[in-house]
């Protein structure tokens, strides 16, 4: 059963009230990494709190502590845990969204003012931070709710939410509130099923549900060696200059074709099934789709199912950067005494952080001391985090995946991602549920991007998505 | 026959004058690179003018023009071109010093103010900015004027000074200058030797006179791929990253011991004679030089004179740093969209920039060419200097050596330097004479660096060597 067509009725003859909502919350510039943000973090909070409260939640703000932001000590916004329906008959849904934002200055090449929506009507593009990521599919919540309680129609499941203010931040205090309140007569006890909407289409075109997510190590490889800058005139061939060492190191990690040359990474994967294979042989994207988001024809090969298991099922070794060395315009002739090399590796199963820290941090001492080189190397891990799988044939994505069909008329594409969503990781472990990752917005909506937008279809669709997604949950076995 | 005895006591006596001098020069705070100090700079072409007048030295400010600085339109600082004698009997030496300074601030981490000479009583240091590069080595030639007038005794040479402003920031304009007052009836007419102090001996303890200075090509080599910049969560191993690429050829530039691997580059070095080998032995100068210079032990070799010949007669390879990449500290999970990796090749004779160019160019774009990768390359170079050395067998070093024996008591060693100076190159070509360089400050001075000195017996020893400089000048063949 989809949901009732009063739900969707409802959400449809609300849809310029629902954009009014999002215009709300866009106007609350909620960024969390800007200490003189903050009061407006706290605000978005307030504002959700009493929303929340006004559509019969039993709300708490939960305070997670201080924290150390550009040189002083201020309060963590809270996270907001709310549960409505206590009915042991249904199941009960856990909801996660952040009402963070990424920073923004129009100076930053926007449009528009990015705490302003701007309603596109032409485009039906809904410009402005958050838009998108996360309020956008926040506000989705709070719609479905009221279409409930404005149709007087009961909500088919319990569901007990955790919205969070720090998302773009690191998420600190979070995964200690998720293991805190994870256990018998806890917030959280009772969960069968989580759902969080924070993540994108692969395309602008077809819905998916996402049941992966890739890990990541990053590692900051440092030589050194003179015991200051030396000038090149001077110096130049009389000593081993970390630049060349760095670059030699930093030359062996990976090709251009990205395969990663560290030995024993490849052996950590898990293998590939022929299932699984098929799985990305149906996806609708093309190598015109990677040009397209790329900006430029630089796809690694040209059988489209290998690029995107390179991004969801294979590990990827990106160089970012050099610490130490000079980086200006124009022409400096130093030889720099320290330079740090940046680079990480995404994570797929069932390669463990631990695993892979041995072999990388094995490896490059072994290729610097092939460089017989008087200077000195170090390698160090400056986090990471372990990547997360669903089973995507589990009743969570099989209700995902029906509430797709009933809103989008096509089964959605079954998708892993590149990045990291580390709350996924914690909900999963922490509680031992199935997380569904359901995405609202479209691969081209710009999250931390100027311009930002959510397509006002997808907006009202993807309402209707997390709505219908409930009433689907309630009756899979 | 060495100065008379009268010279050297009269400069002995009047030491403390002499630094009197150098604190004057030194308070006037002559940095070229700084738009907000031109004042200054002009105030210390001022100030030189009167004291060289006051010595009976015919004096012209000349006008070089403007430039574009921090910003602004401002004038350029006057070339001081000063002649004194006309003997059609005497010899004509030209001398070449700059009046400009690096800049310095306090907060960069002197212990005492840059712009206000200290004077060390216990280690017999002069501390300032300027103090040995270039007020020190230029004040010398002053006092050796003060002193013959002051006993009376007439200039064994006639005299073509050229003092500069702007060398520490492009000499703009002087090359212009020279090759105008080159030639029958113009200023440098006449000429028979030039004598530059403006570089330090190779140690702390032994003088020396250096006859060749290494060239510079700098390049920048550009990778571009993507539209924008990406996330590596996302785009890792869908796309050639700029990143990998950059590395990867900028790793097959030079070895960790200095080898340069273009191909042809080697072959365009003069071959080393036997009797240059024999030079090199017999400098004084270690390995434990080599790594208290350089602040470390990590000489690229165990064996003095190979160290010794990389540096002074053997092309070198730096790689710099990298634009556009990831630089800060912390961790940023970006791959960049166009990176740029500046490197230079230190030239020797015979090596012209123009075939360095096509050398370097043609392998950057081999190299690129193996990697198969979509991205595209793009090798520019920045500028350019060819290489210099005089003969140090002409009458004009032998002349300095004698002089060397005579105030310091040995023989001079014979260095090449590794860096620039590029009017050295001008000199010797527009003038078509032979060019000395005679340093005054030691190694350890600290040019361009915090806590720059001269030490008092330099400055002293040393001005009594530019004087007896002249008188063994005015007697050698
Ligand atoms: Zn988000
Ligand atoms: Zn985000
Ligand atoms: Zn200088
Ligand atoms: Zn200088």
């Amino acid at each position: 059963m989809a949901a009732p067509a009063k739900l969707t009725e409802y959400i449809d003859q609300n849809a310029d009230k629902f954009i009014d909502r999002l215009a709300k919350a866009v106007a609350i510039p909620s960024v969390s990494g800007d200490a003189s943000y903050r009061q407006h973090v706290f605000d978005m909070a307030t504002y959700l709190k009493a929303e929340l409260e006004s559509l019969g939640v039993k709300v708490t703000l939960v305070e997670l502590g201080k924290q150390m932001l550009d040189g002083q000590e201020i309060q963590l916004p809270p996270a907001i845990l709310g549960e409505i329906g206590n009915d042991k008959n249904k199941k009960t849904v856990g909801l996660y969204a952040h009402y963070d934002v990424q920073p923004a200055l129009i100076t930053d090449g926007w449009d528009t003012d990015p705490f302003k929506l701007c309603v596109d009507k032409e485009t039906g593009r809904l410009i402005g931070r958050g838009s998108s990521d996360d309020k956008g599919p926040l506000l989705g919540w709070i719609n479905v709710l009221e279409a409930h309680v404005k149709q007087g129609i009961e909500l088919p499941v319990n569901l007990k939410i955790c919205f969070e203010g720090m998302e773009e931040s690191g998420s600190e205090g979070l995964d200690e509130l998720i293991q805190r309140e994870a256990g018998p007569g806890k917030f959280f006890d009772g969960v069968d099923c989580f759902c969080i909407s924070d993540n994108y289409w692969l395309n602008t075109r077809t819905p998916c549900l996402t049941y992966g997510l890739r890990g990541i190590c990053y590692y900051k490889l440092t030589i050194t060696g003179p015991g200051r800058d030396l000038h090149s005139g001077v110096f130049g061939r009389m000593v081993h200059e970390p630049m060349t060492d760095l670059i030699q190191v930093m030359s062996k990690l990976v090709t251009p074709q990205g395969d990663i040359l560290v030995p024993g990474i490849n052996d950590l994967v898990a293998p590939l099934t022929d299932e699984e294979r098929k799985r990305y042989e149906s996806l609708d994207y093309s190598i015109d789709d990677v040009d397209a988001s790329a900006g430029a024809s630089i796809a690694v090969a040209s059988d489209i199912s290998t690029v995107l298991m390179n991004r969801m099922r294979y590990p990827s070794l990106s160089l970012h950067g050099i610490e130490g060395a000079f980086y200006a315009p124009g022409a400096k002739t130093v030889i720099p005494a320290k330079v740090s090399g940046k680079f990480s590796i995404r994570l797929v199963p069932d390669m463990l952080p631990v695993d892979v820290d041995r072999l990388v941090i094995d490896y490059v001492q072994k290729c610097f001391a092939q460089l017989n080189s008087k200077n000195k190397v170090e390698v160090e891990n400056l986090h990471g985090g372990k990547p997360w799988m669903a089973d995507p044939t589990h009743w969570n994505y099989v209700a995902a995946s029906k509430a797709t069909e009933a809103v989008y008329g096509r089964k959605p594409d079954l998708t892993r991602e590149g990045g990291s969503i580390p709350v996924t990781l914690t909900f999963a472990e922490a509680l031992g549920v199935n997380v569904l990752l359901l995405p609202m917005g479209r691969g081209d909506d710009g999250a931390h991007s100027t311009n930002e937008k959510l397509d006002r279809s997808n907006y009202i669709q993807g309402t209707k998505l997390l709505g219908t997604y409930l009433w689907e949950v309630s009756k899979c076995a």
